[in-house]
């Protein structure tokens, strides 16, 4: 997986929050079903993109923005489990001319449980359902960044 | 991602299935949510398992038998839509000591629009809820490998 | 629950589909999740539309049509397990004059293991998000009655 | 729906909790998909068990509880969309012998966007996998009802 390379005034960015495990996460091993991390690390990247002021809906000169996916992974170590409240720290490792990726490491206390990684790209959404690719907006580029 | 290596007389283990795009499968931006692709991939390896007499749920000299992941990956093409009937086609593409590599494309006719792997790992399910890897057992390996 | 008045030249309208049972369906404790009946229910509404050559995202004098739901429910007799291959017999129980109500019962063998019901309105989509109810279109009716 | 019967000390027993609406939980109709409304209901009922001391995944005498669901239903009367955040406010609506009837709101500031239920049966898991239906333990039900 790459490294952490976007910077904020010389800081890599990191996002961090809090997400319990549900019940209709978990599957009948007893533990969360492993596509479900994915989901995680989305709703990471959705609330890193809220605290910037941002949202993966959204509009740019009267075009509407998506983001549709490039390359997603994830490597799993432990096992997690029903009630567990994972600490899901986000870091935004490139932010490249018209893609972002984000790395997701999952924690439960100290013990690191899985880590994934999303590449994402910055698209327009045309008419007939399509999408298009664009450089990233330079306003966006400096939300995203801002210190 | 890895070249396919496992064999059956020569000949690479492939293994294909239809899949039809449901409803809930869809998201906003009207398209196949990503995290779903994984799920895909999981029921292929699993028809691909019943396909050699096998489940996923198994018992082995009266032990259950578990297939937590070490690792999922997935490159996005093209994307799916709502009642598109996919073409899933898997290939075990690794038959570690412990572990097995299941690759699996997904078209929509001709047209590639992802493709995917996932590397498993055999264990037998300890009491306490954990896991503990062990080799493929030989009938296992045999069942998966038959011509 | 409503009895079947749905009729085609007497016969009330039934549709059966088979559904094995997936790994991501299933919760912790090794059954399937009760929210699972309830896109079950979905997909063979949508099998029997397309069984009448509809779909559930149509088109309609040029506007989009959408199927939202008014109402949900289900009864729940028996577990349903991995692998199992369920039979979905879906009635058409009411043909209102904007609405559509489906029953489905779920089969394993002959053991009924769940009733369940979905009551959606057709709609078109107003270009602000919204809906509008509107009766339903006369040869959307006949299609559906058709015997 | 039944109306609130169950008190504790004269107050029917309620609780609140606020859930963001994610991207995973939309369909390309952009709103919500109606199953959906199913697990924040489950979510609501475990994080009100937590509230409690208790957990949907307990042990009794030396037994594990489980909590199939005999009946679970909403109605619908608005659209969720991405990222809402919703209020679910939970009543406590019935303690039987044996189940427990749980009826959930769903708001979005004033507006009602939906109303459900879900009735869940006390039962032991026996060791072949069938679950076999008691009394609410004594010291559960304090637990739920305590003022």
């Amino acid at each position: 997986m790459k490294r952490p390379v976007a910077e904020s005034g010389g800081v890599p960015l990191t996002f961090e929050m809090q997400r319990r495990v549900e019940f209709a996460d978990t599957d009948l091993a007893g533990v969360v079903h492993f596509t479900r991390f994915f989901q995680y690390m989305e709703e990471a990247e959705h609330a890193f993109l809220r605290s910037r002021g941002l949202s993966v809906v959204m509009r740019w000169h009267g075009q509407q923005l998506g983001w549709p996916r490039v390359a997603a992974e994830c490597e799993y170590f432990r096992p997690a489990f029903f009630e567990d409240v994972l600490t899901l720290r986000l870091t935004l490792t490139k932010v490249g001319r018209k893609s972002l990726t984000y790395t997701t490491e999952f924690y439960r206390g100290e013990e690191l449980l899985a880590r994934g990684q999303i590449t994402t790209c910055c698209c327009i959404m045309l008419p007939d359902g399509r999408m298009s690719p664009i450089e990233l907006p330079e306003e966006l580029r400096q939300r995203l960044l801002a210190p």
